[in-house]
């Protein structure tokens, strides 16, 4: 892995002297020192397209929540919890030429969070008041000023994913949504595959299901072509 | 690995011929399906000490949710998600000699789990209603036929240990307590040390940080004592 790492950084690649950042896993949302609330992703999708960058030549910083999928080798790491902490780690790393957003970012934070573990009273069932985070796509999408010439997005859907994700796209100002249905049956979530429908302005181009490595391979030339 | 395992399988141990549970790691209650409510463990602990009872011979069967923690080599293991799946698991394990409690149960559940992602609407920030999971503890502690002959809870406390960990044991039912601080400021939680209070009906005894494998082989050799 060292020796290809460094092949790669002596290697001129389509994407040489451009800054990608990529954003991966899920973030988690406390409530107290115990329990938290999580969406679920194990950042395998994020980790490959990073992987792809590099290859390519990208200068590509990696800002990370608790996943279980390794860091890509070659990419500059930073690691989160939080939404409100990515949206920090982001604001860090801008400007890049493209930013491609893969984290299941909560939508959601508990609008009260706790110092103390919260303890379970008899008869009392707690009901939760939320807060909502900052929509960090949204967010960067909207820029007036230095905005990424590309902004990527991610829509993890259940139902009627060209749809939820076309309307995405064009609530959120970003160039393009690859969007998924991660749906249990499936088996996309956690595991090797993905089958996803890459959204633009111009049109809703479903890929075959394949290996989420070539999902970013894919996804890497195309960013290429685009920045090429 | 397997070398070892087979001696231990052949040996005779001070636990030899007896039927232990260890439930470990967290539960996650599905909120939709891509977002759930989590407690923080990683199920070392809980690890470390069915590791111990197979060494000295005991018959563990090891009841773990998503925890990150290696599964013990010899035991039988039963992966679970939710905390309801625990209790049926648990439900499907007994009678045993010896139940400890080691996982960290979700107290509450979403009260409704959506099969459909829910959707972020502009100005509706969500208030989520919870139910009270069934308390596997109290409800095994507190059985009136075939109870274990000894039943161990585990309170991990961030505020007054003893005090809370003491009424927790009464309030529950089970014979010990193995209570710890696990505010942030310990590193307790997620590192390899861990700093307990043994608390029964006669004491609260507080054993000094150790690794989480010497907590567990003190706890087996007590549990051996009671049992011998």
């Amino acid at each position: 892995e060292i020796v290809s790492a460094i092949e790669w950084a002596l290697s001129e690649g389509p994407l040489t002297g451009r800054r990608v950042l990529v954003t991966s896993g899920p973030t988690h949302e406390p409530i107290d020192p115990v329990r938290y609330i999580a969406n679920r992703s194990s950042g395998a999708q994020g980790s490959a397209i990073a992987r792809a960058l590099v290859r390519m030549g990208a200068d590509v910083v990696f800002v990370t929540g608790p996943a279980d999928a390794p860091r890509p080798d070659g990419a500059h790491v930073v690691e989160v919890e939080t939404a409100s902490e990515m949206l920090q780690a982001v604001q860090g790393v801008l400007p890049v030429d493209v930013a491609i957003f893969a984290a299941a970012v909560a939508d959601w934070r508990a609008a009260t969070r706790s110092d103390s573990k919260i303890k379970k009273l008899a008869g009392s069932i707690p009901s939760m008041e939320f807060a909502e985070n900052t929509d960090i796509l949204a967010s960067v999408s909207q820029m007036k000023k230095d905005r990424p010439r590309l902004v990527i997005g991610f829509a993890a859907e259940t139902d009627d994913v060209i749809a939820n994700a076309t309307a995405k796209r064009e609530r959120k100002g970003c160039d393009w949504i690859v969007a998924n249905d991660v749906s249990p049956e499936t088996g996309i979530m956690g595991g090797s595959e993905n089958a996803v429908v890459l959204i633009s302005q111009e049109s809703a181009e479903s890929w075959p299901r394949m290996g989420k490595d070539e999902v970013a391979q894919r996804l890497a030339e195309r960013i290429a072509d685009v920045l090429g």
